[in-house]
């Protein structure tokens, strides 16, 4: 079985050209298939605030209206995914910008209205991906890039969070490649000491989770990220990987890269 | 040698959400291997005036100044084409939007600064496109919609006219298809009496085209786009269709459609 790396990068990354510049071509090092996902960062924020949209927030959780998807339509899937496609050219790695609506290849469902009505959110359920379509595209020598916006099929595009865009296409293509999903985030991995960058933690299962969480060494913000984590692994996704962008270059380097989780 | 439609639309489509709604039923219905390509519209000039940009204009001509190209990369390359894809798929076409820097597919040069700086405007040549690369796409059962970005291959995003990129794509996959290209514009053809839409002339060859010049029933406007497409032809593209976007269906339906030119 083929091997694919799906690597999302967030607004750490994004919003410093020089970051995003270098972890660019560490990206385009790695060998094998692979796929990148984008979140947003700062640029959609400023932007509605310069048209003078309000964030728009119901008890906390934040609400995409329309003029909203407007702007991260045209952030995302535009100014960001375009120019990233652009960087990973010069470097060589043939890239193509997607949205979930490109290809059909997520197709989520508006978020039903229950308490609170989050707008044009759209969820991924198991059959939002069809791991085949996303495999012609590979064969035909091209390297992904999506960005958080999705479809439903019916002509509405949606705004769906990054990491679980990174986790379902991981999980999907676990039928066809043994896949590795890797988060580059702030820190270099799950650390020992929340100080020390250091302490990484380079290994964890099932058992040294339950046990990290016991001994309150994981705990708050770290959580439901592992806990999606070890849900991919379940799936039968191979590993996540939660790493630092600048270290990615380790990972073609056989060199120990942030805090690896498997079976 | 299979055939290829390479169908431009222009901002007259875009801006009426009931002719871009009727002319992506249409496009769907077109059966075999097409692309699509479109320009701006309305949408990216209110977002430079909301934004407090100024059009630059030098000497009667448009200057895409870098803040101009962050707004036509948002609005182009984002808005327009990620809802134009997401209708097309709604409607059953495997639509994947894209921008020339997407699969390098449109590679230009920056215009050269002689008298008039033109900013971020790439220029296509012979060398732009590579057409066994947009074949792979078509062949893996997508339908590539363009919009008016391309790339240098030096990682920077341009600005590039919607025509000439349906022309060179023509052109270029002339090698592997019979290509035909389709201008969709305000009027149902090249008319004998500009006041009568129902004047259409419907075949043009060379020949005609020099008599219709003389007679001077063709002039001023028409001309350049007319020269362009028998330029095309001249290059192996085997026919230029200049017609109505409400009148695609024609096409599909074996009926009379807009003027064509051949030779």
């Amino acid at each position: 079985m083929r091997s694919l790396h799906i690597i999302k990068i967030g607004g750490n990354v994004i919003d410093n050209s020089e970051n995003l510049y270098h972890f660019l071509k560490d990206f385009t090092a790695l060998e094998g298939d692979k796929i990148l996902v984008h979140g947003g960062g700062k640029v959609a924020t400023q932007l509605s605030e310069t048209l003078g949209i309000e964030a728009k927030l119901v008890d906390g959780r934040r609400i995409t209206d329309i003029e909203t998807l407007r702007v991260v339509t045209m952030v995302y899937g535009g100014l960001i995914n375009k120019n990233i496609v652009a960087q990973l050219q010069r470097f060589g790695t043939n890239a193509i910008g997607l949205t979930g609506a490109d290809g059909n290849f997520i197709r989520t469902k508006k978020r039903p209205v229950k308490t609170i009505d989050y707008g044009f959110v759209g969820d991924i359920d198991s059959g939002s991906i069809n791991p085949e379509n996303i495999s012609r595209l590979l064969d035909a020598g091209f390297t992904p890039v999506f960005c958080a916006i999705t479809h439903d099929g019916e002509g509405q595009l949606l705004n769906t969070n990054a990491d679980t865009i990174a986790s379902a296409l991981a999980v999907s293509l676990a039928r066809l490649y043994e896949t590795t999903l890797i988060y580059c985030f702030e820190k270099a991995g799950v650390l020992h000491d929340i100080n020390d960058e250091d302490s990484i933690i380079r290994d964890i299962n099932p058992e040294r989770y339950q046990e990290l969480k016991e001994q309150q060494i994981i705990h708050s913000g770290m959580l439901p990220k592992l806990d999606n984590a070890f849900s991919a692994i379940a799936c039968g996704v191979k590993s996540v990987i939660i790493g630092k962008s600048d270290d990615l270059s380790r990972l073609q380097q056989k060199q120990p890269f942030g805090t690896r989780l498997s079976n």
